[in-house]
């Protein structure tokens, strides 16, 4: 694996690399790992990369590794960089035949969310887009549950993300994740609602099949000159009928990382929360509530084979993050992204969830229109 | 006290008269519990009342009271009807000069409540709403620490009732709390909006102290045929800039009375979850997470004189009703509402209730506009 | 009913008030409120007792009620003093036929406990000891789950009850409840033993049917110049193999009214905590956990015939007094105390009570050795 | 890094494997994964060792190990196997001056551990013991606020250790894991005292810093047949006049992992629960209660450094495991083991854990009299 982005003073990076590093199947073997030459370099030398793959830019990276032989090159490429770097490194990665592992949101803009889409179609690429909450075994437990029937038809979904560490100005700090996440330019038209709000979006599709059909929002920028929402409250109106509450916002204070899922159908109900993620609570029509945990009994096989330690054992964000990875990688393997385990968030979700984005940010403006995303 | 309402199947009254009782300062002595004469006076000997005050209707109740010596008769009558009922029983009551606790919501329609404020204005007397949930220790904690500046300028709120009992056409088995809960002939225009909702937005209010400047809403009805909403999605902008979700539904399968709020502020933020009362959670912009405790350290004084026993030793849905009653006793005592523990929902909560039921089913009903309550 | 106790500074006289009130079946009419005569009349003043009622003490109120005529005078008389007056004035009011409800632990002695039961085993009268956390409906589920073989045969028991309040040294404040509480004179010889290690050793007994066959246990008091224990940590072996840990502790800082209860058998275990009372938690050998909640779906009989509310409505402490109290005064009406719902903690509770803290002193002090009860 | 045990259809060695690799400073190069020659050299390759460090045996990767150039063999060897294997390894591998980590318990008898602990401190060697748990940052904190007088001098402890899975005799089914844990020639002679019972232990003395004075034990065999404890309630009393209770079970079914941990002191109290190792409960004498959280405010230095990720984004089992590796990885870098950072738990963890177990089952065997470890 290579890495773009992901230097000294990020913060997701190092998660990344945790994530890829725990199984022990991938190895971090090459980085342009910041957008500063010199700094990328050191960064790279830093976490041991050999001197030749401590590349200055993602430029030189692409040239270097296709100029080594086939079997010495890195298999994928890992983004982990501000939003607006996302859409032409992964172009040009996924052009030149490279799989590709991307942050979310995936682009700047909902156009080139549909080229890349258009283009990894083309290249029959593996394109991981890292929704890293969908790698945990009991948001898919959840998602084999509605799926299954097991709560009927959905009828309501609320989805939550509340954090607080934008309640106050930041971005005016000199700290570095605030000051991009901040900007229009360089994270796109979203602010919470692009960051986080993506994430709940995912979240509601993944376990739930459910498509958006329309959807009013209602975007907030609390701090005086912030130039993008830190707090968005969206209605939404699913295909089929069924209703929802997506909110996400990151003035919450003393929100740590609060995303939460809770579904209802005509038969039951389930509530899966991301800071206590080893339960799922599910509720029934006449019967007592059921918690399943991780690594216990009545586990779906694909949550199953997400575990690696027994019930009561925690794992947690890392271990969510790895099985994104490990999905991805064995897609990768296998030349195919639809076999067993190849359970990875890919470019279609990507591609989605920046139509998501803009939709939110158009209902809003428009004074709180239904939207179609 | 007397009662009109709450007779023989009925749900509410047995909670009404249990709150009355419990602290052993209110006799209930009089009562026309029933819209069916025979029934009503069948269930008043149930309760043990002298013969000649099971009254056969609400008018020879008000008749017969009326006829007694002064300090013989009904101090106040509570009204445990359906919502229909609400406003001639409580009219010709206040008109006649006696204090009045009603449920809520508190009529059928805005101007009904417009009237009834006036009424009460002009005749003086003490009008309670039995917004119950108001009577908990740690809601007027929070209320305390909201108003006090404890979090700071509010900003954002998630207020939510999630219930499950009518997710399926309860209405049609016989069910007496359904039948007429789902009927806009009896409890207004209204459904999950009338009966929940009014909770969720008077928590907020009297938390908060704020005004919805404007809200727009999202109404469904999930079973077929039924002709008020069982599910509510409404986005909130309050006067002053905060924002807000407020959700009520009645088809979330497994919810029991799932009535939580989140208040968030410049400098914290507060959750409350009725479930579980007796605790209340303050977060900080850089601080642990503190949690109080209803009998516990740390509480102001109406919190501290709301509860009956030490921390620990839980109080619940009872004595929250049962302090909406004593307030309302004492404000009846002291020939004045606003002494030290007259804290009741009064007439003009009541009022706010009904314009913003209004408001909500406007707004849904004209496909989700912005509409000031 | 009467009550030999509870006046002015009292705590647990106002919620066996309480208690009794809730559910308006028993009136509260004669009272010998306090040890010192003008204090208990003018306590019983404060009460709203008739003047003729307000006694001076208990005898002369138990002279004073068999006097009235018999359907005027008291059904029976609840005992609430500290406990050295239990035993007289229960044995003085069981002798004259009166039925009594008294607090626990029973009497001084094992002796006094033996006496009364054959006494009250003799006049027939109901006598009822409020342990008052055998009302709660979760704990008739709990007891049903078990005695129905739901989780097996029973292995392993831990039951804890953690208080905080004795931490300091509040008895040399004024403290009128630390006061007696630590007097051995007053108390009997269990400190927290007796105050509420009473209560986790008659949860256990209730809840699971096990006799106590030997007890190891070791006793503290923490505060200096204390002269009964603060803190009971008791290893327990019951009839039939199974295990077991009783803590009781009134120096845990913190701790509010922490009550436990984990039993395990062969198939399933279940957990209560009393300040959450309205649900019980089960969890199987090969199943994922469940939670049963007050009001909802699955209950036994007794466990539903307990509520007065939905789910979700909780109820609590009071309400499992009362609950008690409804089920000691059933009996009163039935003449038995065997029918149905007649299900309250009887003199041989008290008595088994009595001989469990005799036990767990003499093993204490004679530095642990294994002890029958 | 080199491995003995820990091959194919072992539990501990791949959570030793993800903990080592997880932060990319250790690299696994060497391995004799079990006791059967071919199965440990078909399982080292699984896992893509170099074929020459593949080795058979304990004894030849040793020798294999000399061998090699100083900068090329393996700095450490990290033993997973069953307890009768530790010693022996252990001993030989200190005594050629490899630094070791080891699983616990250390070794089968207190004099094995007392030869091992002067083996270390002659060889100068580093020898950590994988009491993972005191890897959570959130134990650190505990241990901070406890040593630096949070909650003044600590009085009470429980500790417990709560799992379910041998409540059926596993052992008969040929799961592995069981079979060698019920075998007194593997574990030493505690069963559930041995395997988790130490565990709970050294949780306790290394938050505390208390040392155990005399303990009390009952163990049970629940299983016929069963030849260690499945079942274990200890009393403890410490140095300094504090109380405690120490109980371990594998057949509290249901039961996941629940080590839990509460600790009162003169002042203050706190709780701790593995299963949610995330946040740390305070209580104190007169103020609300006070949570904690992992990568939050309030967190000493040592918790921390112990944290890779902000706060509500969950680190959890093999995270805090990671640390421990960390921690002796940073000290056998710096060839000292008290640097900043370089906190794991010794040899003399290790050993005191043995006379605990030693104890214990003293205790028990002799019917229970108090025994000093």
């Amino acid at each position: 694996m290579g890495m773009v982005g992901g230097g000294r003073d990020a913060f997701i990076g190092a998660v990344h690399r945790n994530a890829a590093a725990l199984d022990g199947q991938i190895e971090f073997v090459a980085g342009a790992l910041s957008s500063t030459p010199d700094k990328a370099v050191a960064s790279a030398r830093d976490l041991g990369l050999a001197e030749d793959r401590c590349y200055e830019n993602w430029e030189s990276m692409l040239e270097g590794e296709r100029a080594r032989p086939e079997d010495d090159r890195i298999d994928f490429v890992s983004i982990v960089t501000p939003n607006h770097v996302h859409y032409p490194v992964a172009r040009a990665f996924v052009d030149a035949g490279f799989h590709v592992v991307c942050d979310k949101p995936m682009t700047l803009t909902p156009d080139e969310a549909d080229e890349l889409a258009t283009l990894v179609q083309a290249r029959g690429t593996v394109f991981c887009v890292t929704y890293n909450y969908s790698g945990y075994p009991m948001v898919k437990q959840a998602r084999h549950l509605v799926r299954s029937g097991a709560i009927g038809e959905v009828r309501k979904v609320i989805v939550e993300y509340n954090q607080g560490w934008l309640a106050t100005e930041l971005e005016s700090t000199g700290q570095k994740q605030a000051d991009w996440r901040t900007d229009p330019d360089r994270s796109g038209v979203g602010g919470a609602i692009g960051d986080i709000g993506s994430h709940a979006e995912q979240l509601v599709s993944n376990v739930t099949g459910l498509e958006i059909e329309s959807l009013l929002a209602d975007l907030t920028s609390f701090i005086d000159g912030r130039r993008l929402d830190d707090d968005a409250n969206v209605l939404l109106r699913f295909a089929g009928g069924a209703r929802g509450i997506l909110t996400a916002s990151q003035v919450c204070v003393g929100g740590r990382n609060d995303l939460r899922l809770r579904v209802w159908g005509t038969t039951g109900g389930l509530t899966w929360h991301q800071e206590e993620p080893n339960a799922l609570l599910v509720t029934a029509l006449d019967g007592p509530d059921i918690t399943y945990h991780r690594g216990g009994p009545g586990l779906c096989e694909e949550a199953q084979a997400a575990c690696r330690l027994p019930a009561g054992h925690p794992e947690a964000f890392i271990e969510a993050f790895a099985n994104v990875y490990l999905a991805a990688a064995r897609a990768i393997r296998a030349g195919a992204d639809d076999g067993p385990g190849c359970d990875y968030p890919d470019v279609h979700h990507g591609r989605r969830g920046m139509h998501f984005i803009s939709a939110v940010v158009r209902s809003s403006e428009s004074g709180g229109t239904w939207t179609t995303p």
